[in-house]
């Protein structure tokens, strides 16, 4: 059975960063709602969709939540291929599970198809091994402070031997320092901040968990960023020249059968 | 300037869950060095490559890395176009750091192109929701045991209140169950074992954290599996009917400028 609704994850930025199945599925769309965090070159992919915008724009309050929710029922309902673009991974911070089981409980068959997450693809792009052997045991994605306003285990956290890598964290970094120290995790432990990951105007600041709060002032570190926390994010595994940088002078790839 | 070689991500098993940018590397590629873990399907994007298979084969030992490693180095030095192609992401458990460190300390520049890791494709093929708000502050990538011989800090991995996807696990299930439960995890935990993500052949098994052990046997679970642990792991936010099955039948996706 072919799905009513595509929840797509365009993944960080850079549009070829798409897997072959997001395409595929944007093509197929008669209309897309896209959320804020979604670079518009990506759309160059909708063929034949109208656009819809459901992100926060030039200082607007964000689409509340349910009001989307109802537009993709609606348009499913009339008949049409419904595309929801939202950056990174739909299920990595991006709210593609409520929609997902709110569309199956009014009867609507959806798919939700993977995107690289920002997290993973903001480390790859500074050359930062997630999970180099020796170094870490593994990786922990997380945001510094949930919508619920429940706060991470921070001593569990600094207790697991993970990389950390928080999402939306820019305007917690002093509150994020000041509790993995206090969880004990050391004072020099590497941190990397990274904006715009994957995009030509990436930056990133390298830094230290002590002094990353005076460190990504003075840098002027905007959202949205990832935080990489860790032994790996003193580690820069390709010179920086040879970072990989989107080639947006060159036409869109498209795809035939 | 062009890297000499591409270190890339395969996804999880379906084809289409290659980046664009892995696609269009493929197909540039003049020799690429194929991972036992990726899908021969995946093989059809190299186009003109000389294909070197250096993973583990019916039962022999795996290529040593520092074999693959010279492999490599010497087809760059030939002045070939090299893709390394390796299961998920080169970053996640792949051994993509170490690999980039050492080709850029013998003067070859690398870029790695991120996958889809397989953790985050089998918990969507399956209807999980990792970081679903109220049940997950997030959500940790580990593997049972390090390559070292170290094991993860399980107690702060449960203190974490993140939802752990654990690779390579199904040698070690008895003892992440024991460890789980000694560091203070529910036993009615919820768990989800997934063999073969994204792939037409994919098989789940949903337990929980002290029947993991015993309905894996029963399952006759095998690798390559990945083991979802957490409230989010008894989610299904989507019908089985509509899990997204790769429509092999299809010719390929071709990129076209």
């Amino acid at each position: 059975m072919n799905p009513n609704v595509w929840l797509i994850g365009a993944g960080p930025g850079d549009p070829e960063l798409l897997t072959l199945k997001a395409v595929k599925a944007l093509g197929q769309a008669d209309v897309v709602l896209v959320d804020d965090l979604v670079n518009p070159l990506v759309l160059d992919y909708c063929a034949q969709a109208r656009l819809v915008y459901v992100g926060k724009r030039g200082g607007c309050r964000s689409t509340p939540q349910a009001f989307i929710q109802r537009l993709i029922l609606r348009y499913a309902r009339l008949g049409l291929r419904v595309a929801r673009l939202k950056g990174g991974d739909p299920c990595i911070f991006g709210r593609g599970g409520e929609e997902a089981q709110w569309l199956t409980d009014h009867g609507v068959s959806c798919e939700i198809i993977n995107g690289i997450t920002a997290g993973l693809a903001a480390a790859t792009a500074c050359g930062i091994p997630l999970t180099q052997r020796g170094m870490a045991q593994g990786v922990t994605l997380i945001t510094a402070h949930s919508q619920d306003g429940t706060m991470p285990d921070w001593t569990g956290l600094a207790r697991s031997g993970t990389t950390l890598v928080v999402y939306m964290g820019v305007a917690k970094l002093h509150d994020m320092s000041s509790q993995l120290l206090a969880a004990g995790m050391a004072a020099d432990t590497p941190v990397a901040m990274i904006e715009r990951a994957s995009l030509a105007s990436q930056r990133e600041c390298r830094s230290t968990l002590a002094a990353m709060t005076r460190d990504a002032a003075a840098f002027q570190l905007q959202s949205p960023a990832v935080l990489v926390i860790g032994r790996v994010a003193a580690c820069q595994v390709f010179g920086a020249a040879d970072a990989p940088v989107p080639a947006y002078a060159e036409p869109a790839l498209r795809l035939s059968a």
